[in-house]
């Protein structure tokens, strides 16, 4: 589109085609060589590198300059393309053919000497995000922001392909009582007030259903102050959708689509669709997880034939208390360590495991290892080796208890198994599937009362009304689905609830009182008076899409000003101090005062 | 893309071809009309109209329902469609030819009488924020809505394109000293920190270029937290865009043919290119404003030659403190009312008129009429008609001073008048230009000093480099421009500069110490040490140009959640009191404290 006195071509474009052009390149010096008196340059710019040769006979002036070239100088050169001499073509790179006699050539800003090498891997991240402004030259990070660019690219044509309309709605919204905690923004004209940061644009997406847009969807920054564990972001941002009059069908359909169109610009692989469906029970049942990973076996067995007769008295006990006694057989990992095993039993026991140890059983040079075996009989045993099909090297893990426990238990410690395997390390399989049919409520014995699993204006299933209205809330399933890939939940949504009778059982169910209902949602439930329409939705993380097209196990790597696991972005030193008469004006005041400095200073961080 | 069980078609899209054809649709009732017993709906969509009949002899037990619904019930409906009764077809509607004789009706949800009725308009702004899912029911706002997505698309698509990569720059980045009032966030992770809300992506993109990335866009959301005026918003969106190695013609060109496609998308008008440039010098002389709308005439008039003897007082003194004295002709305004000149004066009074009354000279029935007209001599008389080309009719306006501050008053009063002609109540008429070589530098009485008319990166003109060593700042012209369509800056940028002696000489000039600029600017500044390339860019308000090329005068109203002018949201009622444990988590507290109520229930607004 620019058409640029700064250079004629970029520099991976020049072949063999091009010898004798005279051309204009500009970018950075990524590697300057000395050979025999005669400097050769790399010359980097966004889309490749270009060898450019500095010799005397062609340009003295340009040729003394050259011996001033230091990594990373901005620099403009314009010359001849030529061959490169025999033997000396570089194949691996796209101009490895020809190189540039430079015949003019210009420093445009010097380079001071870099804190780092930008051609070595740096381990230490927060050096990285210091500079990160020299961290994205590397190509790795400059390929992941323009692959970042390309897939929600891809996403809005798509969606808006698909009828959908982007909104965008407010930053400066209103707190809500549920979910995690929000950021808070002291609201100067309307003193004594705060904005919140959203969580997610939840509330006005579903007023855009009732405004009649039928179809929205908006890429959005969303927000949460949570504490900062691995790889979660205090903003982030996803890929907001909900449409009015579709089943969730239609929501399969559209987001199945998208997520292959995402993958397509990202890495430019098909996904083939439809996806997997799996209900939530069967996730958990056989892989102890509501985001399965499909791309290994060792699934949960049910023991319960096996032993269904057993004298063993904590399996006894276990069956009599309506419990479940359940295995996964690790194949081929009996040669586990000490360490291995001891982390998988701080894995159990982190995931719930109520005692100390899990039980094992292992089958190495033909005998069958265990603390258990001597308990069971020789029909136990023979029909345990049968079920769980156990071969020479195979280990494999017990727990009884409680089923939902039991099965989270086995599916952590099948994961960090297959992790431990380097088989989740594998980034070319790519397991797609939808988890379908999730719980709609959930008992809290912390709150003593029912909550919704997902928001309360998740829908339940139709034919699961009657139970919901019958009191038998652990069965009520809700229209919600999350997508899943390779063991991550890329995004999740459900149907809402439109109509107000069936709102005003669930708030009832929730134990939220009239009063409390008007204060958290008192205008949403107004709007849904005025012929709220069949509608739901799905949010994605776009970020965590981003970073498994890319191929990258952290989304920092994806995001172009990442904050650490301290809410710190390096670069820019943020958050910062602010000035008393700042905060003044907004009618708050800091608390925070740190032990050490506050008898010198006063309150730290306030200047 | 979505298959659907709630409709075959959308309310628009019938014709007599489809006449015999069984059809599903969908949508809420815009209308019902009971016609001899016989009820007659029409159902709206998002795409438009249909009308249904509800015929007993078709269906008994539909025709039952009809009889119930009410405006905004949601409807679903299949039946036959038929060509409607000679004579009673809708030419205005585009599916006025036919009707759907229902034969199955389901009402999905019914709606409560509505606050308002849609198809009013409404003067009370209040009530449509509060309701404003029902605000955006109305055609025209769901059209509002749709244009800013297709704008947004076009945008993108365009700049794609041209090889811009869209990045997203913190939301949660760090306070600025400088500017306008920044939106505070309490950092709870960093106890006594603030997060500030960005007022523009400005370093972060320049970042982007020392990055490599050479082409920088986003659609970003921006905050400020000033007093509310008319139609500016708290949080509104920008397209910010940088690019390197580029000059300002290419900046020119690029934008140019962004603009044209933003108004091809929003309005299906061709946008002829290149747009006119002015510099600001011209700018000023000719309309008196930085931002001239040149859809009309009545241009300043310098008349100095005319006067350039004259021994009236006031003009001698003001030629002889090297002032000016200018004019306008507002062709024809000789008729005004005593109100609509009471309103100039004081226009001109606010834009800084020394004294309380603006001089004039106007020609009615063939005699001039002014308080200043006998201090002229006849030559002084001859010159001024013929140089203002007074004709029967007009009136023309006098301001003597210095002559920025005279062309601005004449500039004000020009627009005013074009006001209450309603000349610039036309919005077919679409006058872009570019206004050009800003000044550098401008010299603030309150603050003692000279300070960056845009910001202190912008690039001085080359050949006005000599006139910063020499400390001629007043004359240094920067490389930067406006983008302006009828009276209207639609956005603006600069070149800036890349290179540290520049930089430093200007932070010399600015007053800025060495501390104030690590403080301030460190990482900016350090950053540009490692071979910071020539860039520049430019940031386009959104909401504006999207409210232009809609034919709307508020941004409100293509907004889709937009504030009040009290910074509120009437919708969700944000911002709203929080938590006391809220603030603590944070470290903050709110100190406001309500005169009347405090003596009541403590602190207002924290609960």
């Amino acid at each position: 589109m620019i058409a640029n006195v700064y250079r004629t071509h970029h520099c991976n474009e020049l072949r063999p085609d091009h010898i004798g052009e005279t051309v204009t390149l500009t970018g950075w010096i990524n590697t300057v060589r000395d050979q025999g008196g005669v400097i050769f340059v790399d010359l980097r710019d966004r889309e490749g590198i270009t060898q450019v040769v500095f010799r005397s006979e062609e340009s003295p002036e340009a040729a003394a300059l050259s011996h001033k070239l230091r990594d990373e100088d901005v620099l403009r050169v314009s010359g001849k393309v030529v061959q490169r001499l025999e033997g000396t073509a570089n194949e691996k790179l796209a101009t490895g053919a020809i190189e540039i006699v430079a015949q003019v050539a210009e420093v445009l800003n010097k380079a001071a000497v870099l804190p780092f090498q930008l051609d070595t891997e740096l381990s230490n991240e927060d050096l990285r995000l210091k500079y990160r402004y020299l961290d994205l030259r590397r190509p790795r990070m400059n390929k992941n922001l323009r692959t970042r660019h390309r897939i929600v690219k891809a996403t809005r044509d798509y969606l808006d392909e698909a009828g959908f309309v982007e909104v965008e709605t407010p930053i400066l919204s209103k707190s809500t009582p549920e979910g995690a905690r929000d950021f808070l923004v002291p609201a100067r004209l309307n003193p004594g007030k705060f904005y919140a940061l959203p969580q997610a644009p939840q509330q006005y997406k579903q007023l855009l259903m009732v405004a009649g847009l039928e179809k929205y969807f908006q890429i959005a920054r969303c927000f949460r102050d949570e504490d900062l564990r691995a790889d979660r972001q205090p903003e982030f941002t996803q890929v907001d959708i909900e449409a009015s009059f579709v089943t969730e069908e239609d929501i399969y359909a559209l987001v199945e689509g998208l997520v292959a169109s995402m993958f397509k610009a990202g890495r430019g692989v098909d996904i083939p669709t439809p996806f997997l469906r799996m209900t939530w029970k069967e996730a958990m049942d056989r892989f102890g997880s509501d985001k399965p990973d499909t791309r290994f076996g060792n699934e949960i067995v049910d023991l319960g034939d096996v032993f269904a007769k057993t004298e063993f008295k904590i399996f006894r006990g276990t069956f009599d208390k309506g419990g479940v006694v359940r295995a996964i057989n690790a194949k081929g990992f009996a040669c586990l360590t000490t360490g291995q095993m001891n982390r998988l039993n701080e894995i159990a026991i982190q995931a719930g495991l109520p005692v100390k140890t899990l039980a094992f059983i292992k089958c190495e040079n033909g005998e069958y290892k265990s603390p258990l075996w001597k308990f069971f009989t020789e029909e136990e045993k023979a029909g345990l080796v049968a079920k769980m099909a156990i071969e020479e090297g195979d280990i494999v893990f017990f727990v009884a208890g409680e089923w939902e426990s039991t099965s989270t238990i086995l599916g952590r410690v099948r994961l960090e198994i297959a992790d431990m395997q380097g088989i989740t390390k594998d980034t070319e399989k790519l397991n797609f599937l939808w988890v379908i049919d999730f719980p709609l409520l959930g008992y809290s014995e912390e709150d003593g009362k029912w909550n919704a699993v997902h928001h309360p204006f998740t829908r339940p299933k139709a034919e699961d009304i009657p139970l919901l209205e019958a009191g038998e809330y652990a069965k009520v399933r809700a229209v919600a689905y999350d997508v899943v890939l390779n063991g991550t939940e890329l995004g999740g949504g459900s149907l809402r609830i439109h109509e107000s009778d069936l709102q005003a059982k669930m708030f009832e169910v929730l134990g939220v009182t009239g009063e409390e209902q008007h204060e958290m949602f008192g205008h949403i439930l107004e709007a849904f008076q005025y012929g709220a329409p069949p509608h739901g939705g799905l949010a994605l993380g776009l970020d965590r899409i981003i970073m498994l097209a890319a191929g990258e196990d952290s989304i920092r790597e994806v995001i172009a000003f990442p904050k650490n696991n301290r809410g710190q972005e390096l670069m820019t030193m943020s958050p910062g101090s602010v000035d008393f008469k700042q905060l003044r004006d907004l009618y708050v005041q800091s608390t925070f005062k740190p032990k050490e400095k506050v008898a010198e200073t006063g309150v730290e961080g306030v200047k």
